[in-house]
């Protein structure tokens, strides 16, 4: 599907973009119109690629006029299609990319929206300073992207998802017009909080085109671990006790069954099992302190009280920067360790932390019963209560089969969240892929608030149009 | 004033509420008309108490019906007028009083609009655990009102403000529809976050009936120290120091001048000079980590080392839970302290942490060269850039003729604040006091994304309909 666009409106595009500022070419939009799975192919009649606010905002501002709809794209990492468009206008911030501040006495670095998440972690720690969203993708994912959809990662126990860790933005709303909002305050409550609505909202209100990001001390003591459970109640028992033992300096606290860890050990060179014996859990548990000496004496009393009262099985603490790094491969290769396995559902879901030992039980169950032989591997942030819920097909299985039950299955778990007060987007955004499934198990109250927002700052709903409600 | 109500609608109401549901004697409504500081006296035509959410929907759904405006109150603490009625429908969270839930595998305590700040600490205490909003009225302010102004408190710098400590609400939308947003997840991207526009909304976006709060884990390591410093400059440096040193385990960071400590031991009993000799200004610097011993070690580190470089003239820490309370009395006395001397003219703003210094230099000079003689007294959360900035009239001075100078002061404060990317309202909202004031410092896109976003939930505009924009 190509939306036609009046042949003035990409004239006058050109016109406010000059030379570099666009593209027709096939092969340069081609990497824009794939999703990195593979699973999501667009098209476009025009890429816009604004080196400035104000030339995004000319572009929004035409567009708007014209009634022609855009689809702003980051580093196009996304996994829900929300940046993939189809026939919309494709509008790129990669030439957005400079740092344009960083501050360590506000501790703040402001960004522009297509500067990775990479380049903004090292320049936080040029300044003796992090930034403490952690993404597998963050070489790639730009901060447009990962504000737009308010991403989440492996530290956000301790930091919060991307939303905490904004002070600040500036944007083109869907009007045209530059909202400057790019304060760099702890506090300032002088009305709503417009920037709240804008994080999370994966376009649909307007351009991001810069964000003032809080950064945090870089910790001196860092401790990691991979403990052996008998069951995931075992890990949300090791859990709480993390958290009291180390008083908030839990970073992360990853769980990981044998299943999944066998895939890693299989498919992914250069990887070992991290315990001598086999066991049906692990959990990836690391602590961080300013305190010298402090997260590496918190993890050894977290696993001497616990190996005491038999909550593990077994541990074993990395003894050096190089084997924390071995320890956190085998949590970061999940997903590409199963991938050779065949066909795979993946959920990215969340329930409330007390019930994720629940949720796996009881639809794990559901999905055996559903598949004979189907492989469960469950993996992720035990700690928020999010886990990535990914079935795969029976060994030897047919993928095809598989897929073609995808949406069968999906709907069970997705059920099973809902009923425990889950969500059944918990880091990756709606996109296009999860648009229509989470108007299921939204309330109609909900919907209709979140619909009536949209269209009081998006009348012509020109801002990726087939995303949100 | 009091709006024409019809008579109608008023039997309507009572209906709904029932007995002990509603009041319309004058004597009920006295203390819900005044405001603590006795600047704001209200009028109304009728006293709302629900006692449940769905009491609440039926009273707002018959006032939306009607168009008859409301203005919900929790514990009228509020500093800016927002909770006075002036002729409107007054609603009272008080009976919703009831702490729903506390789950310490979640780490949340769910709590309805009308329960108290303490009470909230209390319960969250006798279950380990800590709910880390600290302010001087949370005897008095209650759930409903914090989350509603976005409360921020003396935490604010290691825990944020009530908008990062809340993972759910319950609200009842202008339309009289009941929003149940009481999710208790710490991931969830299914659209826009609706609560983050009801947390501080006040009360213009509906009534927030029931909120799910984060709890946190008991800090065992705690130590508080008064240092004193020559310049704000210097306290700055402290600042970036103890965050260094500390790596985000300061709990607070509090500036005070000597003529704000003066006031405190002139005027309040009990209180004494915490060092031996005299200083320009003071900090109070709190740490606190899970790790036994580690606030101590970190604090005595902070102090020996700015102590060597000459960061700080003396300091003193508190070597027993007693004294440590005694070094936050003459913190918390410092409004209280200044009252006995005068008319004042009183700020609650904040600038980026690295302009304090020259916001108080720049701001001081101003307020001098106005009124010769005045007092100026600066205090509050430097750690967040928020200072309370008051001017209180020349010793002997006419309280009169100062106070009929106060919007003349103010609006250079405001100014000055503007220009260096501050805020007028850091924490206490914008109520009826500062809602004008505030337009004038909005850019007009903002504003008209705030209005038109209000309008999309209110188009009766029925909800608080003199707050905000």
């Amino acid at each position: 599907m190509t939306l036609s666009v009046p042949a003035d409106v990409i004239s006058r595009l050109k016109v406010v973009l000059g030379e570099g500022g666009w593209s027709q070419d096939p092969d340069r939009l081609a990497p824009k119109l794939v999703e990195w799975r593979d699973r999501w192919h667009g098209t476009t009649p025009f890429l816009a690629l604004p080196k400035s606010t104000s030339e995004a905002a000319a572009v929004v501002g035409i567009c708007a006029e014209a009634g022609v709809p855009i689809v702003p794209q980051g580093g196009n990492t996304g996994l829900v299609g929300g940046q993939i468009p189809l026939g919309e206008i494709l509008l790129s911030t990669e030439r957005l990319r400079a740092i344009r501040d960083i501050d360590t006495f506000d501790d703040v670095l402001v960004a522009e929206a297509g500067v990775t998440l990479e380049a903004v972690h090292e320049a936080a720690l040029a300044n003796g300073r992090r930034f403490p969203l952690d993404l597998a993708s963050q070489g790639t994912a730009t901060i447009g992207g990962v504000v737009s959809t308010n991403a989440g990662g492996t530290a956000v126990l301790r930091y919060g998802n991307t939303r905490d860790l904004v002070l600040g933005l500036e944007a083109v709303l869907p009007n045209g017009e530059i909202w400057n909002g790019l304060k760099r305050l702890r506090k300032d409550n002088t009305g709503y909080d417009l920037k709240q609505l804008l994080i999370g909202a994966e376009g649909t209100l307007g351009v991001v085109t810069a964000a003032a990001l809080k950064l945090f001390p870089v910790l001196v003591s860092r401790a990691t671990a991979i403990a052996a459970v008998e069951t995931p109640e075992a890990a949300l028992k090791l859990l709480v006790r993390a958290k009291d033992e180390a008083g908030g300096a839990v970073e992360a606290f990853e769980l990981m069954g044998r299943r999944g860890l066998e895939f890693v050990l299989k498919n992914i060179p250069g990887q070992r099992d991290p315990l001598a014996e086999v066991h049906p859990w692990y959990v990836l548990v690391e602590i961080a302190s300013g305190e010298p000496g402090a997260a590496e004496s918190a993890l050894e009393r977290l696993l001497t009280t616990a190996a005491e009262e038999g909550l593990i099985r077994d541990a074993v603490i990395a003894q050096s920067a190089a084997q924390a790094k071995a320890l956190w491969s085998l949590r970061e290769n999940q997903s590409a360790g199963q991938k050779p396995e065949g066909a795979t559902w993946k959920h990215d879901v969340s329930v409330p932390v007390s019930r994720v030992a629940e949720f796996l039980k009881v639809t794990t169950e559901r999905m055996e019963a559903l598949v004979p032989g189907a492989r469960v591997t469950a993996f992720g942030h035990m700690g928020d209560g999010n886990i990535h819920y990914d079935v795969i097909r029976p060994e030897g299985g047919d993928d095809a089969r598989h897929s073609a039950m995808r949406a069968e299955g999906s709907r069970i778990v997705h059920d099973i969240v809902a009923s425990m007060g889950g969500s059944i987007s918990a880091e990756h955004g709606l996109g296009s892929m999860k648009t229509e499934e989470a108007r299921r198990y939204k309330s109609p109250v909900e919907v209709a608030a979140l619909t009536a927002i949209r269209q009081s700052l998006d009348p012509g709903r020109i801002m990726n149009p087939r995303v949100h409600f």
